[in-house]
């Protein structure tokens, strides 16, 4: 089984590649994983026989996506806050290269799988109404990003190749990551991991929103496993070519803040300070403040048990998983 | 004021043209009208002074885009057959195209007003749902055709471009507009102009589906009038950036033959038989059944008062309008 996993020198993209290593897809072993990205791979996934590895932009890479893959994961993205800086690198990197790789895997003459990491930030407000508490399935979606729009434009695109037979394509809106290892990156969402990442290691930080304001989150390994039931739902399973929202736990950021001095300690918590930001905040007002995902859990998906569960996953894994910086929970006495 | 018009030379396109040159935009009178189309547009357009041509491909035409306009109106399109049978003659023609057209008015610096007809195409049925009877301004999209998904995404990118600031653009979702003179063009909607145009020529003809099948309608000067409506409206009038419907008349297959019949006689009706096409009734079967276009309404658009109005006003065209043809009142005594 040979499988192509864009967006593979990433985080989840990492992880996701240890995950179908190891376990195989639909019950296959992998004979082979493609890992195409503008970075390389972690070194132990260098270090896979099985694996390898094209560096470089999508777009000069139809030769390879035409070269014939049973499977494929499409996580590679230009992400955010990357695309409002720079308009026309995300229309680059975000649409031209999904019409690369769908027009090489069509040229390929195999009908591979296809997965397609959408995101939740399709949803937004329409003009002159709130969020609504909840997006489903069928919420009309209204991008306020260059990113949710490249993203809703791809799930359409894929969705008529698929009706067009040249793929067998599956769009899976990712709520948002958390807790994410490493730095603050400078996206709106950063803080969403970062109040729970940096006061575990130690460090002094600030939440920028409100603490009532609520919002979908899933952790990493949760998100795999949805982006991995995906890929082996059947067609009808899958109800339909439209993108499906994988599950979210819809969590308010008090309570975040609650579950991590349970799990880590008052003196933890404390590390956190609310210092509102008016352009965070204004950002996040614009997002989804909760999800429900009916057709995800038609295919056996459930939210994250709790965010203490997250957390708690969290620690486990900066104590277990390569990724995962030696000094993650510096800041932990237990 | 200088405007731009792509798809001049199809039938909406040029008698778009004479309205706008009859009559201005937003009070103005047209200094040059630009007219960008495959193919040149008719005599009485190529000897207003005011129009200059440019025939070719869009994707060639970047530098004309890039040159500075007030307004434009982007019509230009292969239609749903054509991309149904050429994948990539759809994507080029469709997107392509519109992000050359995008990125030739950002370049010019100037932020150009930009009407983009979409169709009520975007629209299909949720997997294992039926059509709801009227899909309003807030239905979620599910085009079932490449055209239809190629109308959505340019939609949305428009959104994005004028939420940039790159341009000021309103997509306007247009309903199936009847009657068109001419020749049944293969197209599956091409019968609901032909069971009307057809008799009224004296020419026997059949209907592909049962009477029973409801439609949203426009006539073509209903529609061009919220071609009109549309670029003319503020954006705070617009109420947001995402896709409006035009106003459609709801009309069912059968009470347009017995209007038929009451405008023109039932000899003229008895020429039109009802024989099944499993093929197009199946298509047609994917098809709004009636729509609602409250934003539009908003802008003071109405659906055509009935559909007798818009026999009525085909024939008053045949009589009086460049681009019908001589004998299209052929079949008809009075």
């Amino acid at each position: 089984m040979r499988i192509l996993l864009t967006g593979g020198g990433g985080f989840l993209g990492a992880r996701l590649a240890r995950e179908i290593l190891q376990h195989g897809l639909d019950g296959r072993a992998l004979t082979e994983l493609v890992i195409a990205d503008m970075f390389p791979p972690p070194a132990d996934l260098l270090a896979d026989a099985r694996v390898t590895t094209h560096t470089g932009p999508m777009l000069s890479q139809t030769a390879l996506f035409a070269s014939g893959f049973d499977g494929v994961f499409h996580l590679a993205s230009a992400v955010s806050g990357e695309c409002e800086l720079d308009f026309e690198l995300g229309l680059r990197s975000n649409v031209d290269s999904t019409r690369a790789l769908l027009d090489g895997l069509r040229q390929s003459g195999q009908v591979s799988r296809l997965v397609f990491a959408s995101s939740v930030a399709v949803f937004g407000p329409l003009h002159g109404q709130p969020m609504p508490a909840l997006v489903t399935d069928t919420t009309l979606p209204s991008p306020q990003t260059s990113y949710g729009t490249h993203k809703l434009m791809c799930e359409y695109l894929i969705a008529d190749y698929t009706r067009k037979g040249f793929v067998d394509g599956r769009s899976a809106r990712l709520m948002t990551v958390a807790v994410r290892p490493g730095k603050p990156n400078g996206a709106a969402s950063s803080f969403f991991s970062g109040i729970i990442r940096e006061p575990l290691a130690g460090v002094e930080t600030t939440c920028p929103v409100d603490p009532d304001v609520t919002h979908p989150l899933s952790s990493p390994s949760n998100t795999i496993a949805g982006l991995i039931a995906v890929y082996q739902a059947s067609p009808e399973a899958m109800g339909g070519r439209l993108a499906v929202n994988l599950p979210g736990l819809n969590v308010r950021v008090g309570d975040m803040l609650d579950a991590l001095a349970e799990v880590a300690g008052p003196d933890v918590r404390q590390r956190v300070r609310f210092e509102r930001d008016e352009r965070i905040a204004a950002i996040v007002g614009n997002w989804a403040r909760g999800a429900t995902a009916e057709r995800a859990a038609a295919l056996g998906l459930k939210p994250d048990a709790s965010f203490k569960a997250i957390i708690e996953q969290y620690i486990a894994d900066c104590r277990a998983r390569p990724g995962y910086p030696a000094d993650a929970l510096g800041g932990l006495d237990r």
